[in-house]
């Protein structure tokens, strides 16, 4: 579930664009008036204004924000957010793999291969296949090619199948059995690959916990995470923070945040009025 | 959230109590009616007809329920309902007590502590209470006053703070640590009560599989999770249930067991007309 707010009567195209020309125009830009509109916008409703917008200034309003706006943190959050969430995924793609070095053998299937939508599960499989990666597992195999296909191929219902067989067929979560090596970079990808793929929202609420943790509050994972699920699921990753926290993201955010960055965070995760 | 169905249109009392007198005349219960009128009515309803029954025809419904339905699984699980809930849990407690042997330390101020109900929490208490609770475990004092004092009077949000800054500090969950010896009752019983204030869903759902996956039913868990908790929370047990064990949890009832009991289950999870 989103936590993005949107005003029940929403103006025109034509008058966001106009008020967000205006937020650009003068001296300094309007950073605060940028937010009010585009933090209150769904994907749709900012894919609009951005055509609208080079339709009517000549402009693509990323390159406006890309020149105007101050390259600071909120910036970049007021940036990811207007991109397309299909071209967001991309630029953060693009972004990431300069970093990542030898997990192209499962990073390449995960975005490439099609993967069954459904709810079916076949419970004779899920056995066969718990008791494989236990197998390849045991003999540190964690790049074979069977374990590749099945976690790039089933289904999210299968794969959560297999692992609940896993579970109980060897009394482990198979993540406890992937931290053979807490710093092999292939099976920290193993572990998050599985954890996005059980229960994404678990996993995001993770990524927070440690971003506002550190000392100093890890601004990329933040900004990433809050960009990329605002619209998603971000009231239930909101719940589970509050619960492995005991603090509401909210405060945390607003606590170890501030200035136009802090505003533009907390309108995404459904603060102040629409 | 409850599962039970009470219909739109509920029928007076006068009319729920004769046709229940009706279900008991002539040559055999029929059970049937019965699972059709007060699986379908919610606590205070139930009360009152039970109110009705003794005032219109002279007896306790309960009495008439042990009399003329044989002792069956169903009768069980219909008289269990049929108890008002503060009744059903000292009934249960009564039944259970007779087991218990060594555990009487916690049982007796669980059940008689006050603990403050509020959502406040005191971080500092939790990070200090965390380790006090972890050098206790240190040195197997599980039964000592410090570990009894902190689950049994600290209010649950403040006992979740503890838990995850036990986390936190000391990378793993509690109940990881208190399973030094998996045949210790008392040990078992801590775990339990901390999953209980904890995720109390999340522990009936496990009670729930341990039950239906034993070789032919654990009958006596299953009717005592599904009467206790049907008017509770039992939908989201359901979805957790559903959620480790790939098969829907009526699917699995429905397998498990048969008959009258296994109507009532079901209609108690929320199947059937209201």
């Amino acid at each position: 579930m989103s936590t993005l707010c949107v005003p029940s009567q929403v103006p025109s195209v034509a008058e966001d664009c106009e008020l967000l020309r205006k937020a650009f125009a003068g001296w300094g830009t309007n950073e605060g008036l940028i937010i009010s509109i585009l933090g209150h916008r769904n994907a749709p409703q900012r894919k609009l204004i951005r055509q609208v917008y080079a339709e009517t200034y000549g402009e693509d309003l990323l390159k406006v924000l890309d020149r105007n706006c101050q390259v600071t943190l909120s910036q970049r959050v007021v940036k990811l957010w207007t991109l397309d969430p299909a071209e967001r995924d991309a630029f953060l793609a693009n972004e990431a793999i300069k970093k990542w070095t030898s997990s192209n053998q499962l990073l390449v299937p995960l975005v490439s291969s099609y993967r069954y939508g459904g709810d079916d599960v076949n419970l004779t499989l899920a056995k066969t296949e718990a008791k494989l990666l236990h197998q390849k597992i045991s003999e540190k195999a964690y790049s074979c090619d069977d374990v590749i296909r099945i976690l790039t191929t089933r289904s999210k219902a299968q794969i959560n199948a297999t692992l609940n067989q896993y579970k109980n067929e060897f009394g482990n979560d198979i993540n406890k059995n992937l931290k053979a090596d807490p710093k092999d970079e292939f099976l920290a990808l193993l572990r998050a690959t599985i954890k996005c793929l059980v229960c994404p929202e678990k996993y995001f609420a993770k990524v927070l916990r440690l971003s506002i943790n550190k000392l100093g509050t890890e601004e990329g994972a933040l900004t990433r995470v809050v960009a990329t699920r605002a619209e998603v699921d971000m009231k239930v990753i909101k719940d589970l923070y509050q619960k492995r926290n005991s603090v509401p993201l909210d405060q945390a955010i607003a606590k170890d945040t501030h200035g136009d960055y802090e505003k533009m965070l907390l309108t995404l995760i459904g603060h102040g009025p629409a």
